[in-house]
């Protein structure tokens, strides 16, 4: 599975479209903005992700000649098609929130600006990534919001779907406030910091469990996390106590233990307790198995004395809103406000910019939604004292990259810059009032006027 | 992200482990199984996928020069382990239930047999690999089981969670029954045909919509599907029947018509009634627009005249049951069993075999687990005349496959034949009795002998 990227990873209709396109001369500048229609239940904001990826396919995509062939040779496809394919480079423009800025529906994340068939070729994947890692930052601050302190590792590689959502989840996580990840690669790639423990296989390969810890332990001095719930949890516990004075005299001090079925908070107080009256005070409890925002909450409400959370599949899967209901639709083409009227479907028109208010307390208060370049923010009613930024920024000139992509730590800056100001209401992990978004007067004039063209 | 695949893409504690095993010289052989502990909510059988990504990732797994030179720059680890990596090739073996297998909880459905270190290396992205595709697969059978004689197609990539996973999810619904994917790369990758319309912005970019269906089956006039319902369905249709004569004279046919919004059941309806009184009986109704197996099922019910639906996002996310409870568990070690105890997390010990009855009828009747070699069948009390074939047959020596992949039409075609041995409770999409797992005496027994032996 080594072509999981690459310029066929799209739908087939993108092709055909693009041949119509040219067919047609249908090649004039083109809008597309990505946003999400409604939210999932339980969310009630979003985190943007996945810009930087987005922003690294438009610039690489280009056809290689095992794919142009394919093309070729699947019968469907005209030579002039062939030969623009093998041309392809994106020179469009890219206008987009930072990854990292909370968002609600309606309010575009990601707006590409290209002639018609190279904006159009990109939609698929441009979905593909933006939707996956910001469902999984939008998931994974949730956890982050639970457990204030505490520290947050991802575990998710394994039943996360498929090597590259393991990745991106990695990432995302680690956007959002995560410490890092067990993820190898992710370490490897992204530059975030990589985690691990040690798994029950290792404690069964050996007969005798104090054994298999002190194996372990040598193997990796500086960072020894054993695991307790192999076969008797508190009997572990004991077995590391005992364990400690032998190691520190080989100078190995024994980091954590990992707790991994169970009832964690009633087994973390036990263990607690054990290691306290044993001197190691200073051994910290690792939390995994089955972990998520509601489970981290459960054991933060009870006090359990738990020092880290190991976060896998149910954040790397979003298992409770495994999609976003986001689309990439078209807005503008040559000059002309495009607006879809699909029953339960209808979009807004036009190119459009979110302003966003805060509040004397400096918490968001709403946002107002409008077309891009209106500034009149006052009639709608609103108590913005001059046009601020606009939440939407260009970050591609044609086809090229305005700025060098954020180091990860600015991104988890501006997360905590952003959870800072979040409302109450709104930090909690249950349904809540919604977020007001305000569609400007400019914006609904402009719906109307699409609507009397038709 | 090219770089999603590869041998970093595994958790950080299987190298730490690898460095404790060659520390101690543990590197006798080892047995570890992939099984499925519980079935996910809604679900009343699995379908065993990935193995063959599976098989080509030990065969083809090194560690490239930039992957090790992390390795040792991340100073964790030894020299010696970097040299170990250096050299590493999988010679172990593997058994396997073949793709399309039918199974049920606790029935392994792949055996790993190798060093130690090899088996434990490779366990992240083995699980990852078969947990996805058995995943997508479980979940595209009950679509297959909701819409007999109906072509499905797979529209998932631009929500599936990753690249990778987009792909997969296409092989994996086609190995159960769906016709294809809109995925091109999918086609490209795996031979299977692929499947396109056109999107609402094609007709968007047009001022006029029967301009844009003219263009679209003039793009591709051997593959004609019109999307109607930018605007207004039913006015769309009467498009239809006023641009068919006209096409007609130019050599182009209209296949059919997608429906992708509103009331799919009411609209194919009025749809059919004005393609039939327009002379387009044999233009056929492609339904698409959130759909899986209970939205299939309703519209089968009410007899919706629709031939074929796309089945998209909460397909290829599983999104009722988005992951599995799935393990890969060391069974023995250095011809010792093994077994964990962990609470509510206990598994059967050793090398194990599945025999699967049949009843006079010809379907499943229950299935028997017990230990490999084990061939006492009677004394389970069960009705086997003679030892069957077990499910579990061997599928790669020393590193090597023992087979050429199967074509995917020979896999499409176990499921069929697994599909009309099913047992009727089971073709329901509803909870249904669980089926019937036996486990044998001889796996009992060593069980308990694992126990005492602690």
């Amino acid at each position: 599975m080594t072509q999981s990227a690459g310029a066929l990873l799209t739908d087939l209709y993108q092709l055909t479209m693009l041949q119509g396109y040219l067919q047609q001369r249908m090649e004039e500048t083109a809008v597309f903005e990505f946003f999400v229609r409604q939210l999932p239940p339980h969310r009630g904001f979003l985190v943007a992700a996945g810009l930087e990826q987005s922003l690294s396919y438009l610039e690489e995509l280009r056809f290689t000649p095992w794919e142009l062939d394919w093309i070729a040779q699947s019968g469907r496809f005209s030579a002039a098609l062939v030969e623009y394919l093998t041309q392809f480079r994106f020179t469009g423009d890219v206008h987009a929130m930072p990854e990292g800025t909370f968002f609600f529906p309606d309010e575009p994340i990601v707006r590409v600006t290209a002639p018609l068939p190279q904006a159009q070729l990109v939609e698929t994947r441009l979905i593909n990534l933006l939707h996956f890692q910001t469902l999984i930052a939008s998931k994974a601050v949730r956890v982050v919001l639970a457990a204030p302190g505490k520290e947050l590792v991802d575990f998710g590689l394994r039943r996360a779907h498929g090597g590259e959502a393991g990745l991106l989840a990695a990432r995302a996580s680690y956007l959002v406030g995560f410490a890092g990840t067990a993820t190898v690669q992710a370490g490897a790639l992204f530059g975030m910091p990589v985690y691990g423990t040690v798994a029950h296989s290792f404690i069964q390969a050996h007969v005798d469990e104090l054994e298999a810890f002190e194996h372990f332990a040598l193997a990796q001095p500086n960072h020894v996390v054993l695991l307790l719930d192999t076969y008797d949890t508190e009997a572990a516990a004991r077995k590391v106590v005992a364990l400690a004075p032998r190691l520190q005299k080989r100078g190995v001090t024994i980091k954590g233990v990992r707790l991994d079925s169970g009832n964690l908070a009633d087994h973390a107080r036990r263990v607690r307790r054990i290691l306290n009256d044993g001197g190691l005070a200073d051994v910290r409890i690792v939390a995994s198995g089955n972990l998520d925002e509601y489970a981290v909450q459960e054991l933060m409400a009870v006090n359990a004395p738990i020092d880290s959370f190991a976060i896998g599949t149910r954040m790397a899967t979003s298992a409770d809103a495994p999609y976003l209901d986001c689309v990439y639709k078209l807005q503008e083409y040559a000059e002309r406000a495009c607006r879809k009227r699909s029953e339960g479907k209808a979009t807004w028109p036009g190119c459009k910019q979110v302003y966003r208010h805060y509040g004397a307390d400096g918490r968001m208060a709403y946002d107002v939604l409008t077309l891009d370049g209106e500034t009149d923010l006052k009639s709608e009613g609103t108590d913005f004292k001059s046009v601020p930024d606009g939440l939407i920024q260009p970050v591609m000139r044609e086809g090229g990259r305005l700025a060098s992509p954020p180091a990860l730590t600015d991104v988890r800056a501006r997360v905590a810059d952003e959870l800072a100001r979040l409302p109450e209401h709104l930090r909690r992990l249950q349904e809540s009032p919604p977020y007001q978004v305000r569609v400007a007067q400019a914006l609904r004039d402009l719906a109307k006027a699409c609507d009397e063209r038709r």
